[in-house]
């Protein structure tokens, strides 16, 4: 782990945005917690189209602020695979709290498809996250769609 | 108000980096929650050193999508004083939970010293949360120290 930046201030807001203040780390979070994505490749796919060198220097940065761990495919050694280290997984309630606010403010928010979900997080954040911390530790993508199942 | 560019997506997580996601904005609304600042030059002199055309940029950028609300100070009209509207006040949970997360992973963030504050988030953001926002309406800066003797 390559040895992290001096910070600008130890704030705890500061320290958060110094990690993930950007436009895309998040949305890689996203990609791995909702959409099961584990890899290059998939990550690359986004709907919002990161470019290859941000995507890189993103998950280089994840990885050395331990969000992120890569392990190697099994079957095939060449394939690395992304994903979230404890620290990683615990920014899911700052993420769930993100979802609800922007059901709020976005008119056209695909969040008004997971209303179910959103009424959980809105009802009790901890106890959804863990769910979710959960499953994305099992491998299960949580997929809007699946979420919308549930009880 | 500025007409708004168009989204990378309405995905929950991207309208909200798209909005907040760089090193700053939500430094300033720290400011604001938790310093009671609410002028430019209160907001340049954070202890991250914002350079000005920073600072100015990330002010209209949050004032065009409603997170703040600009007034002249009334005896002074060439002062210019800026208060969180409501969707900037809904913020606050993010806020707060991203000060669980450093508090968690940074062992010298400033939230050590913030212990109770710590708890009460811990415990009920949203209850926690809809104080600090009835603080900040009525012009009240939640100082670390001052939180640190609430009950």
């Amino acid at each position: 782990m390559k040895k992290n930046p001096e910070l600008r201030s130890h704030c705890p807001i500061n320290y958060a945005l110094e990690i993930f203040g950007d436009k895309w780390s998040l949305l890689i979070i996203r990609d791995i917690v909702f959409r099961g994505k584990d890899s290059f490749n998939q990550f690359k796919k986004s709907q919002e189209a990161i470019a290859t060198n941000i995507l890189a220097t993103r998950l280089e940065k994840l990885l050395s602020w331990g969000i992120l761990e890569k392990t190697a495919n099994l079957e095939d050694g060449r394939k690395e695979h992304y994903h979230l280290t404890q620290k990683g997984l615990d920014l899911i309630p700052i993420i769930l709290e993100m979802v609800l606010w922007s059901y709020e403010y976005d008119n056209d928010s695909e969040a008004k498809k997971i209303k179910k979900l959103v009424e959980l997080i809105r009802k009790d954040n901890r106890k959804i996250s863990e769910k979710v911390k959960k499953q994305v530790k099992e491998g299960i993508g949580i997929v809007y769609e699946y979420l919308d199942d549930q009880d």
